[in-house]
C-alpha cells in the first residue's frame, strides 16, 4: 500500500520562510504564506508583475527591506538577484538555519536539486523543504485549501490530479457554507467560557469538558449556529449542581433562538 | 487577525520520528504515523496496553528494535525507559538531527518545556516539534483527519473546540462517502497515461494538460465515476489531431458508462 501523508498545521507567525524564485509558482506560495505572519524573504531578479504588485510594493529600493511588513502584510526582504549559495546563511546562527520552511520555485531542475542537497547538508535532514515540480525532493506537499474565519481545511491527493482535488474543494466549501460555521463557533467559544467561569478549579474541568462535549454532539454541526447561550449557561448551573450528564430529551427547540 | 496555519502534508517514509512518551496521547500519534511509513523511536517506561499490543509487539524484549517494522507494521525502536537528554542524540551525525519530527507527549509541563527547548538548541529552529498540552510550543497542530484510498482531509480550526471539529469531519466524510471518489481517482489516473501514450513529446503536454483539466471539469466531481476511458481516448486523438478543446454539448452522457 501506498504510504500516506501526514497532515498538519503549521504555526508560522514571525518566523523566518525563504522563497527561492519570484515567478507564477512563487505568487501561489506567497498566497498561502503570507495570512500566516511569516517573515519572508524571497529571492529573484524577474518578478511576476503581481507578485511585486501585491507583496513587495513596500520594500526599499536599496536595501529591499519592509520593516513594516507586519503592517503592510507583505514579504520583509525582497533580494532581487539570481539565487547565490551564501543566501542560504542569510540568518544563520550555528545550528539554527533560522529558516522554518525553505520553498524552491524556480524553472530550473538542476539548480533546485543542487540548492535541496546543499540545504540538507548545511541544515540537516530536520530542514524541511519543498521543490516546486520534483516530488521526490519535497519532505512536504501543498494540496488544495478551503478556509473561512474560523476554520482551514488541506485537501491532498496522490494523484487525483489538482483540477479534481480543486473541485472537490469547492463542493466541500459549497457544503460548509450552508451551515453557517462562523456563528457555530463563536457559540461555542462564548458558551466555553461563559461556563468555565461558572464552575472553577480542577475538579470541575472534567465535567466541564464532557458537558461541553455532550452539548456540541446534541446541537450537532447544523444547529449550533442557533444556541441561546444565556439559557444554556443555566443549564449547565443546574446539571454541574446536580452533578449530570443528562441533557433534556428537547435540548434543541428548547434551548434554541 | 488572527494568523492562519499553512496546511502541509508531510511525506515520512523511512524518516526517523522521535515519540517522547507512551501513553494515551502517543497512541493517538502513532495511529496517524504508522501509515505514512516513518520509522519510530519511541520512550516511555509506562506503556499504554493498546500502543503497546498494537505497534510494540515485535520488538526484540532486550534492544528493544524490530529489524521488520516495516512489513509488520508497528515502531522501529521501542525504549522502555525515562527520557533522558542523550536519547535526542540517538542517531544524530553531525548538524543532522535525523529526527523529522519530534512529538512530546508526557504528562509532565517542565519535562516538555526543557525537552522543547533543548531540541532548538542542539538541531536549530528548523527541528519540528509539538509538544501535547503546550500549544505556545508547537510549531506544527494537529487536526481532524478524514482519508479513503486516494484522499486526505484535514480540518484545522483554533478554537471551535475537538468535537464540533470532528463532527465536521464526519460531515464532511458522509458527503464524499456518496461521491464514489475512489472509482473517480482510478479513472482519472487511467485517463492521463492513456492520453499520454497518444501524446508524446514536449510540444503535445500543454495540450493534454489542458485537455484532462477541461475533462475533469466537464465531468465534475459527480460523474467521474462514470467515464467510458476508451470512448474517452478515442474523442481525445480527434480533438488532438484537429487542435481544438472544445468538448462536444453531450460529453457526460455520451462518454459515460
Amino acid at each position: 500500500m501506498k504510504p500516506k501523508s501526514l497532515l498538519l498545521a503549521h504555526q508560522l507567525r514571525n518566523k523566518n520562510v525563504l522563497v527561492i524564485g519570484a515567478g507564477d509558482v512563487a505568487l501561489t506560495r506567497l498566497k498561502k504564506l503570507i495570512p500566516t505572519g511569516c517573515k519572508i524573504t524571497i529571492i529573484g531578479p524577474e518578478t511576476n508583475p503581481k507578485l511585486k504588485q501585491l507583496y513587495c510594493s513596500h520594500c526599499d529600493p536599496i536595501t529591499g527591506i519592509d520593516d513594516q511588513w507586519r503592517i503592510n502584510g507583505g514579504v520583509y526582504r525582497h533580494i532581487s538577484e539570481e539565487f547565490q549559495d551564501g543566501h542560504l546563511s542569510l540568518y544563520q546562527d550555528g545550528m539554527n538555519s533560522n529558516w522554518a520552511l525553505i520553498l524552491v520555485c524556480i524553472p530550473d531542475g538542476v539548480l533546485s536539486k543542487h540548492i535541496h542537497s546543499l540545504v540538507k547538508l548545511k541544515f540537516g535532514q530536520q530542514q524541511l523543504i519543498n521543490v516546486a515540480d520534483d516530488k521526490p525532493l519535497c519532505d512536504v506537499y501543498f494540496g488544495a485549501n478551503w478556509e473561512d474565519e474560523s476554520l482551514q481545511i488541506l485537501i491532498s491527493s496522490n494523484g487525483a490530479g489538482p483540477r479534481f482535488t480543486a473541485l472537490l474543494r469547492d463542493e466541500i466549501g459549497q457544503m460548509l457554507s450552508e451551515l453557517q460555521l462562523s456563528k457555530s463557533v463563536e457559540n461555542l467559544q462564548v458558551l466555553r467560557s461563559s461556563v468555565q467561569n461558572h464552575a472553577k478549579g480542577p475538579k470541575s474541568t472534567k465535567f466541564r469538558m464532557q458537558w461541553m462535549s455532550r452539548c456540541t454532539e446534541i446541537f450537532g454541526v447544523r444547529h449550533c449556529h442557533k444556541m441561546d447561550i444565556n439559557s444554556l449557561v443555566n443549564l449547565f448551573q443546574e446539571m454541574y449542581s446536580e452533578g449530570t450528564l443528562e441533557f433534556p430529551p428537547d435540548t434543541i427547540s428548547k434551548y434554541s433562538i
